[in-house]
């Protein structure tokens, strides 16, 4: 097993909607660290809902009765509150100000992934990308005809999680690998088949990825650099778990 | 921002109860990489496990009536269901094979963490350590003894999430340092209080090792040298969620 480096990628000027992504990554990471074939590139979400326009005035949005309601109960905006409910298919808990829904990509998160941080002027919050699958396979294909590296491109948010306190980085888009490392049917040095056959390493590389990134979003890209990640065709909607197999939803 | 590597320690001995895990972590990271002030090192439950004598052979259980009933409906053994409730607070769920528990120490996790792989002779199972953080803390305290190195040190399990398909890495016990990276009250470069304040960054660390580790634990232990973790005395027993706050439980 070789090391893994984790290389904070910083740099990158504002993005605005319609930049090119991969031109300004492959701008920031230069020579040094550059890019390489095989690494993984991970890319937090705001800068991802920057470049395709997935800012909202919180002004132009006209809250429902339903939003109106909502909004007094979880004592938010009820304008966010309209926005959550559009960008969700249901709502899965609510209590006090929780407000945990499931987003149209299937994610379960509070508010719809949507933030208000990091956004710009008052009043604009970022909503999660449409498709964050096709948002990081067209950073990737665009990293590869800038440099002619094959690499993966992760797309990121920071979630919380049930039964344990705190947030972590997990993996909401994929492209140019597998979010599973997948043992099923290996055996260990005893003979035995292994109980865990399905790590979900897209999200361990994003956890991985938010140890160099900090929290302010200066350093909104990453570079795993030594992991010899899953080859193949997969997507983050992988990771989400059917409905109807989940046992919290 | 600096780079952080991610560095795999292979080459322990076979962890038998009453080993000084810290002697042989030593001894494995030897003059290189060897252990570093600053230091986060990241070990599986499964050697902490066999240091402190917590695996019991299937056969000198006895199962109870309940145990009886539950092995029927998941398919299980007795014996194993047995040691499942032994360990465990509560079921959390039950459908068909799948039986999650909140253990002793708050974790909720698939058949109470109790794990036959890579534990030796078949009839072998391993338990979670009694107090993973003070197994933290015990390793802590024999690297600084035989390195003057101060070092953080985490216990990590792979666990299953609610909602989101695979295994990850995460924290069961810690020393050395906070388990969150706090940001409440800081504000972004706009000037706006952050959405998301606390990261569980012990679960990120423990994600990224898991990426050297590999799953045939081999390489039961990982390095993460150059992430200025959080200082201070904090525990993994921090990451669990006060139940009555748990809108998933």
């Amino acid at each position: 097993m070789p090391e893994i480096h984790i290389i904070p990628v910083a740099g990158l000027p504002e993005v605005r909607e319609g930049d090119a992504l991969a031109a300004l990554i492959v701008e920031a990471a230069g020579q040094e660290p550059g890019i390489e074939p095989g690494d993984v590139v991970v890319v937090t979400q705001k800068i991802v809902s920057k470049a395709e326009g997935r800012i909202v005035l919180l002004d132009s949005v006209t809250p429902s009765a339903e939003a109106e309601r909502l909004a007094v109960e979880t004592e938010k905006d009820p304008r966010l509150v309209e926005l959550i409910l559009h960008e969700s298919n249901r709502i899965v808990r609510q209590r006090g100000p929780v407000l945990i829904t499931e987003t149209k990509h299937g994610f379960v998160c509070a508010n719809a992934g949507i933030d208000a941080s990091n956004v710009g002027p008052e009043g604009l919050v970022s909503l999660l990308p449409e498709d964050p699958d096709a948002s990081a396979a067209v950073i990737r294909s665009g990293i590869q005809e800038r440099t002619g590296a094959d690499v993966a491109v992760i797309v990121t948010d920071t979630f919380g999680r049930a039964w344990r306190e705190g947030h972590t980085n997990v993996a909401i888009g994929a492209a140019g690998m597998l979010p599973f490392a997948d043992y099923v049917g290996q055996t260990d040095p005893h003979g035995y088949e292994l109980r865990v056959s399905t790590l979900a390493v897209a999200d361990e590389l994003a956890a991985a990825a938010e140890l160099v990134q900090g929290k302010l979003d200066r350093v909104p890209v990453a570079i795993v650099r030594g992991y010899a990640y899953p080859h193949g065709e997969g997507t983050a909607r992988q990771l989400v778990r059917d409905p109807e197999n989940d046992l919290f939803r």
